[in-house]
């Protein structure tokens, strides 16, 4: 007999078994259909891209992480590490056949070679929603408002914190700092990590004491921000970044459209939310679930300006988000959320005797046609259904149906799994009514 | 500025834009909305797995085909080139964690770098499910019956023809030509794309012409089969195989229910039915469209007494399927069937002045609560509306909502997009009721 291979996955790397997979499709498929009530339009790209799209400009961080090979045709591929980039190639590629506004969703797996350390995966799932060709307020408020529905019809009371980077990058301007703009922004981004010592060292290092006693102040820093509601915090920021602008008109608006929307306690405005990355130039935001406000932000984004300027010469603005699946599950399973079934199935068709599968299969489909999900047990009981009721139990399943021994048509037995009783001599109407009662 | 990235994919790879993605998803969610019915659960593994794993006693096709490379760490890895070695591997993996018998199905991309002239794709969907740990004739049934039920749910009529290996190799033992069971079993196979008289050639070369002539026969070449049913059928090949076997009563057993279901118009016995795959030992089928039966089976496969022998001792048995999906939609747009929208939404909201944004997502909501999925136009008309009416027909969209100029809350337009007309004075309620007509 050959030497066996030894059965594993590569660090990083996870099977699901169908009970996480489960919880993982209720999540996913919620989310979808959230998103295609706004209107959004799924789309899909390659795993596998020529390596220099990915990289673009290369370098960095991205570089050590990817998986990058050479193909049996020689050509230089990698496997894509986020949706954003392959989104970007995507739409300078067809921006003749999109319909502009669009509204798009992608949810799909992307690899890091990441240090599995930090309990980091090396495949995980991403889900991005983005509106691009539209520069509009409107476009703005509806990402913002998608996110507070999604996330409500999820069972997530949420708090979405706002802030506006053009109005950051004035106040900057105004006080003598917009020259470091980038990193300053990078080192309020670290605000929550670092702590407010340590963050106003590293901004004093880059901008001087007075300006970042200025930009500490400007950040709510002390719990300057405290107590104040969204239009006071608004006015402050406005008159510290010299006086009304676009970008103050822009929060204003969409205020506006929170009241009219009837949304307005869901969001704050909070200057210290800066998002690390240099692509956003607009509003930027980070959401915190009300229950589990400590970890973190489960669904941040912004506005850009130029999407595609890596691979065409048109300019393509837009606002986007991104779901952090793996953490909402984390967050839904310590909070008792989501269903743990290992079965879609409702109710289980026992196989008294294997010869009459065929009358059972027909049983079931009346079942199904129903609404009903319905498991046919296909090993014949011999006699004992004890085994049957054990692998239903473990399934997840609650009630099994207890075909005639003798004849398949004869009275139907219902049994609970849970509370170990059997309701005998029943009709199909009277068994689907039980299974529907407790299905519904 | 810097010179530009040109925006391309790979040779054999597909970005799916929102009309093709949402026509595979229309397909993808009905197929696991009847295969969850039956009771099947989903598992999901790594798209990337050890190379000695994928490649298992490895060489031939499937190593030369295979995205294998090292990754940063070294290892020899490569991408999945298809669902059934994972999933061997999966079940060896965690075989104590798994309740038997286990119905799964696995609907995932897989890679292969196949010469693309074919008109292959080296990234594609594959579609398998899988009864493991149980031997019944039952089990055999209901995968039989769940690829009945989900292509007639996709309304597609289909026929599938089935067959016994075991029998067809107990016939070649009964002929004296068991030996050669594997090489004859291949040629068979390749009857529909070699014809009869080269497979009569490759067969005589195999096993005699002698054997030829019988083996020709008992897979009704030359009409053999023709006009005869499924019991004559099973008739004729028992006897060929010298009398009643265990092989021949399955058969019998499977026919049986078939008549107790009511489905046995559906079906047909095809002793040339063998499957290339070395892989199978007792029940093969294959499935195809009565109105496109040219191009292939849709969907085939066989039980197996073995999945997992490569990387644990137990034997585990199953049997299982796959249906081929991109087949499957190019049938379907061949049939012209399946909807080619580009877009979820059954109606879109106008944006007459954008400054209205927080009422229009108040008024889409409404929609929405409805079960309407409502999309929401970003960009203000500035006195034309055209230009909207363009978009949302390019997106598919029959019908738009129009709100009040200066009071969002008066009565409501409802523009027919097709037929160009406008139903004015709406309440929100008479919207709502002429969309539900619409969509439902």
């Amino acid at each position: 007999m050959a030497s066996l291979i030894e059965p594993k996955v590569l660090k990083g790397f996870r099977d699901f078994l169908p009970s996480a997979e489960i919880a993982r499709r209720n999540l996913t498929e919620q989310i979808e259909a959230s998103f295609r009530s706004f209107g959004f339009v799924p789309i899909d790209t390659p795993a596998l891209e020529y390596a220099d799209i990915l990289l673009g400009k290369g370098g960095g961080e991205t570089e050590k992480q990817i998986y990058r090979f050479r193909d049996n045709g020689g050509r230089d591929v990698a496997l894509r590490f986020d949706l954003t980039v392959p989104f970007a190639r995507f739409v300078a590629l067809h921006q003749g056949e999109i319909t502009f506004p669009f509204k798009r969703y992608h949810i799909a797996k992307v690899w890091r070679g990441e240090n599995t350390q930090r309990g980091r995966y090396r495949e995980f799932t991403q889900c991005d929603f983005d509106i691009i060709g539209s520069d509009s307020a409107a476009s703005d408020f509806e990402i913002l408002l998608m996110i507070r529905s999604t996330l409500l019809g999820l069972g997530m009371d949420v708090r979405i914190r706002i802030n506006h980077r053009g109005l950051f990058n004035r106040f900057l301007s105004h006080i003598g700092a917009g020259e470091k703009s980038v990193e300053v922004l990078r080192a309020v981004d670290k605000l929550a990590r670092a702590g407010e010592e340590e963050t106003g060292k590293n901004l004093a290092g880059l901008a001087g004491d007075s300006c970042a006693q200025k930009i500490l102040d400007f950040i709510g820093a002390g719990g300057g921000n405290a107590g104040k509601t969204f239009e006071e915090t608004l006015d402050r920021i406005t008159a510290l970044s010299g006086g009304p602008s676009p970008e103050s008109e822009r929060l204003g608006m969409l205020r506006r459209f929170m009241f009219d929307a009837g949304v307005e306690d869901s969001f704050s405005l909070d200057p210290s939310i800066t998002r690390g990355l240099d692509y956003y130039t607009g509003v930027v935001f980070e959401t915190f679930l009300t229950e589990l406000p400590g970890i973190g932000s489960i669904c941040s984004g912004g506005r850009y300006d130029d999407l595609a300027g890596l691979y065409s010469k048109n300019r393509i603005s837009g606002v986007g988000s991104s779901i952090g699946l793996d953490r909402m599950l984390a967050a839904m399973e310590s909070l008792g959320r989501g269903p743990a079934a290992a079965s879609y199935a409702a109710v289980a068709i026992a196989c008294v005797k294997q010869e009459h599968s065929g009358f059972y299969q027909a049983l079931a489909a009346k079942f199904r046609q129903a609404g009903i999900p319905c498991e046919v047990f296909p090993e014949d009981a011999g006699g004992n259904l004890v085994k049957q009721f054990v692998i239903a139990e473990k399934k997840g399943l609650r009630r099994i149906i207890i075909p005639g021994e003798n004849h398949p048509d004869d009275p139907l037995t219902l049994r609970d799994l849970k509370i170990r009783q059997n309701r005998e001599g029943l009709s199909f109407s009277q068994a689907l009514e039980a299974c529907r009662a407790a299905h519904g």
